[in-house]
């Protein structure tokens, strides 16, 4: 890259730091990539974290010495996070969303980057502190936000299937029964989708009573691998709390009655904002 | 916002628009932003646009006049796609990627969101110039790579179901041959997921005889929806012209052989950076 002006390389260092989220990038390889003294590359990451800070945009992680560095890590405040979520309870409670069987429409939601990008970082932020490899779902609706949070984590997503494609290698299926409507189901992951010991990250559009959850965390057990979270974006609070296969998960947004006659609606901020 | 100074503006606007694409965002939107005087933001997007046209990071769309203001269009240059395409290439070459009837294993590719990023700017980059509304894919594995080039396009994803899945209302459903197999299979659509007259940019994961691409486009024909353009991530040039259902498209890479008693394969870069 030929040597910039400060401005420039601001602008460069800001898309450059934007595009690789944990991941750290040495200030050597800063002064290298930008000629620059790295005296002058510190100068240029005070104001660059200045900003990030101040605006919400996201940490800037300064790691000092020989291994030193810095890591942008994206994060949502409480407070943004809480108008978007907000905008999305409105948006789910138009009773054209009512499906039958007391689910929502979602799948146009689901269907926006910049909605998922938002969702994605806030996710992410609920989950900063926990040590994740990787980020799970199941398909095909929690692809999306799972690949939305694993963006902002810098981790690869792994899914998994409802059947078992031949494209996937040898796999490891297990009958899980889904807890609201008590079907017994297959799900299926492909023995090299994931590594033993991984710590995984559950993420999921809608959660009833939990089963698919549960059938996640019982692969997970085949691969002797941990749950280190489960992110939802709507759960229904219609399942009694004795119904609930699970106690400790991360939920956006919250349905909390519907009416199949009216066609009403509430939809709530989750767990995440209240708890 | 509070005044921000020059140096703390771009790296604000950097983000901002960064986190836009293909957003129309008015001189006067930034001026209130930073509540600074037009003439300084014009001043500060000069400066973002050269960098962004130097470095290849996108074009900064200037509209002159009353509704005029500034677009950020992610591009990916010919030179780092090419670049990035061959390391692809190189990773799918390798023997134990070789599954039963030709496949090649890239679900975990599929899962990096570095390289789902470029890989979606690539396309992006390939499509930019057609009049897209929507961006569709069939699960599973094509999901992905919808996103990121639709993140990228600021367009909406539909996702086509291979089931007619409740919690999406009334559905259109056609039957299709599955090419290379010669399979017939079903896939589905919500009704409500796609508005009539839409154009729809076709992206899915790997293409053999191109019997689903061609199946969704019975689909579209369905929602009197017309076809923008297709692009698949790889292409299999084991099949013969003749049989291939399917002309107008563009591949990123090029499987080109696989002797499945050696489990060697060739993978060369695709159409898009051959024709």
């Amino acid at each position: 890259m030929k040597k910039l002006k400060r401005s420039a390389r601001l602008v460069e260092m800001t898309q450059y730091l934007l595009s690789r989220p944990h991941t750290l990038i040495s200030l050597t390889a800063f002064a290298d990539r930008y000629q620059s003294a790295k005296s002058s590359i510190s100068e240029d990451l005070a104001i660059i974290k200045e900003v990030f800070e101040e605006e919400g945009i996201g940490q800037l992680q300064t790691l000092a010495g020989a291994a030193g560095g810095v890591r942008y890590i994206p994060r949502m405040p409480q407070e943004p996070a809480m108008e978007i979520i907000q905008g999305v309870c409105r948006e789910l409670e138009l009773p054209e969303r009512v499906l039958p069987g007391g689910y929502l429409y979602m799948t146009d939601m689901l269907g926006q980057p910049g909605l998922l990008a938002d969702v994605g970082r806030i996710f992410a932020t609920a989950f900063a502190d926990r040590r994740i490899d990787v980020v799970m779902t199941v398909e095909t609706k929690g692809i999306p936000l799972a690949y939305a949070t694993a963006s902002c984590l810098n981790l690869p997503v792994v899914i998994v299937r409802r059947d078992n494609k031949v494209t996937e290698g040898s796999a490891v299926s297990i009958n899980y029964v889904s807890g609201s409507n008590k079907r017994i189901q297959t799900m299926s992951l492909a023995r090299r989708a994931l590594k033993e010991q991984s710590r995984v990250l559950i993420i999921d559009d809608f959660m009833k009573a939990g089963g698919t959850v549960q059938g996640m965390m019982d692969l997970l057990h085949e691969f002797n691998a941990t749950v280190a979270g489960v992110g939802v974006f709507v759960e229904s609070g219609e399942v009694g709390t004795e119904e609930r296969l699970l106690e400790d998960y991360v939920s956006l947004a919250k349905l909390t009655a519907v009416d199949m006659k009216t066609k009403q609606t509430t939809v709530v901020p989750g767990n995440y904002f209240t708890s």
